[in-house]
């Protein structure tokens, strides 16, 4: 369980050393509920705001004729994810789960004909029903969204919507229940604050299987083992992206203490802010560091996965860390970014973004990295998780692509894969009155 | 009155139910006060945030020779907007309305002279009133955005101004005065929570008779009846600005609820997060499902206008309906876009970026479809107040447009339409480095 | 000290005039310490978004062979601005300096090995620290924000970086100290509320002497005295940047009140959100005004800077002047931009994107405006601080600068600056797939 820290009342400590009267002193209890509801609007439209973060990076980065897809494919998820969170994924995950031994929860549609006015309000129950699953259900919809970039620019449009409603209702939910939903993960001491495994790894997990069952672009790889780079088509978008998403960790990480109605969550929330901020830098200056020193130029698309590197490696534990050893676990992301890019290549797995070195590989080191800072938590157990996610969500995922691969197909045809996915999905051009360079591709 | 279950203290209810001391289990009147004014500052900094919205959508949804002046016709009619509503429009809104009967407040200066050290200070009050002044401002510049996408391409810069600061000084202000002014339609019983009519619709009359009166683009309606598509320049920013304007609508329709000062207004504020958010996933999910069932392709735009058309839907009543209903809600505007796009070609209404369907037909849809699920609300007083609100905006805007077509003209030159805006009214470029491709228009 | 009116506790007035019993009226003490630190955390995230904002304005007025490396700039040292801050900088600013007559602080690093676990919590302190932290660090990054753009498109990535870190980590913090740490200069009476002053002269001295001693573009200023102008690669983009700015601006002002548990506070961030944005308003119609006058066009790029201005002039007093006022101050800053633009070209000083404008001209103009409407503020207490910050930036600014050019050199070579620093430093295009228009240069 990750609430030690959390929603603690301060009361008998401070009316106790502050020697005033308790009613002075202390938080109310209806106060609090309303400021731990607060906690999660504010958070929920951070996280929101990151799938706009997603579009834009990824609509940066795939080229111009694949550019109008990477946008519908992002805002259509953010929707979809919502949508079977409501039907399926919230009870899934939430639900009668056993606790400290459950495997899932229960299929059924979250509060039926719940409304404000019906719904009983307990104060003492911490918080808003409704601001708890609007800001877990934002969570569901990032671990999709880390799908989508590594698939871009091959795959039909239909069987990705098809996984995010597999993903996003069921695949997500039961893994989820393991840890957030107080199951079995959680019995065994397994830890992950804000995702870096629930959520950032699992959408890793998807997105490898993905692509190799997928396979690579057309012309990535040559038969003499030469790769192709495929410059991405507007990097300013991208950066505008990634910024988007630093803005938003603030809600994702910050958030996820679950409570405002304390100082203590107070402190809590304000060191995750700073913690979260620092690590993306140890990511990025890490990240072009190294680059400068490898490639002696410092690429952009390098500079700005080392900064969400560093922001998934602290995901998993953004609390306990100081600022330097912030800096420094988000720094060894960046590092490993770097690393991994080219590893992916010479497996040939073509990931379009960057999201699998992102996502799934600084997010098991964040998960792993727990064990340094917080000493409630051991290597086993976060070994187990991080395994356990892995293995669940990459053999249903792969489940769920060859499924998908054998019926229907998810691959576009080559003549579309070179038109591109705009005129061959959606009929229309993402800029249709630029002219091309030098580098069309 | 909207406010049935707004700012009710929680105090007695949960005293007794705890079984605490009264002072234990309360929100301070000053933690109230507090609280509500925060609720003012965060809503209305992420509704200031949609004009920023509205602005990517219509550069992308414009030409490239007209971007440059849909960006300075966006920030500038948010500018226009708050002055005019400081000089007059609050007040005349606001202030002195007859309760229950009146139909319009007092002209003058909102709060002159006043500060925060002059203010009296009666945290029974509720909230700091300039925190009530921004929240209210940045809707009637909303309103006025509404307007600028629709005309764009064909008017000139000057004119368009002029009816700006109208709408947002007297138009706007007046029929806003008659609902939440608490004048003769809220004594009729009229609902209308955040503005489905009051903002959306009443930008979509000013649209549509400017439409009407200002005549179609060159060249979009041919003599033999055929349309012309003229697409936009930048999907990606159009997409943009589609999250933009979902992000703050949590804004526009979760501070609508003007108080999170008790518990009960927590819950409330949470219901409408989930509710707007998920009205814009059944939007947009039923405007893709449409369009791929008529045209077999996935517009992009139609989608992003579906996501806009589920928010539109459900601002008159984001707090009675369940999520279930919400999502239902919103799809049903998705439909009526799809289908309201093409009708409004037929009828050579050319609306640049759709935000006639949007706004006005689903701002309609919205506000009757609060009879729905607001048991304190009749059908009869919803159209009532649609007919109204439509009948006096369309015919104001009417005389202003046609008093300006007749003295300073309103329509650009069919030179200037040919080079374009930009070159035109601005003398510069939006992109002046990137060269035309095989759609230059 | 700019405190007078903050965080007083309402307390003794309200149970006085509600008569009612203390515990209900007030705000408790750990409820007081949980909304502070929401203000800093909010206004935190505010502001960091605002490198976002810098980051888009200044891409987008650029060219395209320049578009990344402004990208990889920006976020890049908010990345190093924060790392300084932490190593040195708030110690420097903060810690240790002389109350009323301190030149700086001590050199440490910030808070080491402090966790939200191991500190004492003190609910009478007011806040979190972390929270402060946070939220005094993105001043700093915004500081640094300011120099990158006047210095585009010829200046080496490494070398900038470098003095991004001195700036930082030694020249932004001990100016600060004076005032904001409560040094000399604070004893004196100078008032700067949000930072017209340190934050914004500061990076504007520090653009201007680096502007001088980097020498113009190739190309700007011909032998004849004809000044070319070289227009931007995207307006939407530098207008988005505005839109960021103008958001993040409700935080950097309206946070800097420090303190939102009380009603007075609350009051205060309300009037001081009012007033920024209204002094946006007045910048962007005063300059769109007279540049229409003067120029007959509107300028987009000098409407933006006009926004820009008015939120500069405003920052230093954003409490005490009423809308109206705060409407004219930013006003006169839209004028003083549109003419001090043409007045560097005069000069041959190359500020790529009018930083010096904005933000050095309207920082002094709006900290001397502070003696026009706060009474506890006179003139030249106001001017001795524009002349010590900005002499003692200059100069230190110079000698980095200096220093830097004779050693590793500043400036790119000619045959680098030709084909664009994106090539030269990183090695790639920002927009690889776009062709080039008839004002490719």
């Amino acid at each position: 369980m990750k609430k030690l820290l959390r929603g603690t009342s301060l009361f008998l400590v401070i009316s106790a050393f502050m020697g005033v009267s308790a009613a002075h002193a202390e938080v109310s209890e209806e106060t609090a509920y309303i400021l731990n509801t607060l906690l999660f609007l504010i958070g929920g439209f951070l996280v929101m705001w990151m799938a706009a973060g997603f579009c834009m990076l990824e609509a940066g980065l795939v080229r111009t004729k694949n550019v109008s897809t990477m946008c519908l494919k992002n805002i259509a998820l953010y929707a979809l994810a919502g949508i079977m969170y409501y039907l399926i994924g919230y009870n899934l995950m939430y639900s009668g789960v056993a606790e400290g031994t459950g495997f899932m929860g229960t299929f059924s549609i979250w509060g039926p004909g719940e409304t404000a006015a019906s719904e009983m309000i307990d104060v003492s129950g911490g918080y808003a029903s409704a601001s708890d699953w609007f800001f877990q259900m934002v969570f569901v919809a990032t671990a999709a969204s880390v799908v989508s970039g590594t698939l871009a620019e091959r795959i039909k449009l239909m069987p990705f919507f098809i996984f995010v409603l597999v993903l996003t209702g069921i695949i997500y939910p039961i893994q989820g229940s393991w840890e957030w939903g107080a199951g079995w993960l959680d019995g065994l001491g397994f830890s992950d604050f804000a995702g870096s495994t629930l959520v950032h790894s699992t959408g890793g997990w998807a997105a490898l299987v993905g692509a190799i069952i997928l396979g690579a672009r057309k012309g990535k790889y040559a038969a003499d083992g030469s790769v192709r780079p495929i410059p991405g088509s507007s990097l300013p978008l991208a950066t505008l992206g990634t910024f988007i998403l630093w803005l938003g960790w603030f809600g994702f990480n910050g958030a996820s203490q679950l409570a405002l109605g304390s100082a203590i969550d107070a402190v809590a929330v304000s060191q995750i802010f700073a913690n979260t901020n620092m690590a993306a830098a140890g990511g990025i200056v890490a990240a072009m560091a190294l680059t400068k020193i490898i490639y002696k130029k410092i690429d952009l698309t390098m500079a700005l996965n080392g900064a969400l590197a560093g922001l998934v490696s602290i995901t998993a534990e953004p609390l306990t860390p100081t600022i330097g050893e912030s800096i420094l676990i988000g720094a060894f992301g960046g590092v490993l970014v770097v690393f991994a890019v080219p590893l992916l290549d010479k497996l040939k797995i073509d990931d379009v973004v960057g999201a699998i070195p992102v996502h799934l590989v600084c997010g098991i080191w964040g998960t792993l990295a727990v064990a340094i800072t917080n000493p409630d938590v051991t290597f086993i157990a976060q070994l187990t998780g991080v395994v356990a996610i892995g293995a669940f969500v990459a053999i249903s995922s792969a489940v769920v692509w060859l499924v998908l691969k054998y019926t229907m197909g998810i691959r576009m045809s080559e003549e579309d894969e070179d038109r591109g996915s705009d005129l061959a999905e959606l009929g229309l051009e993402a800029y249709p009155e630029f002219g091309h360079g030098s580098q069309k591709l």
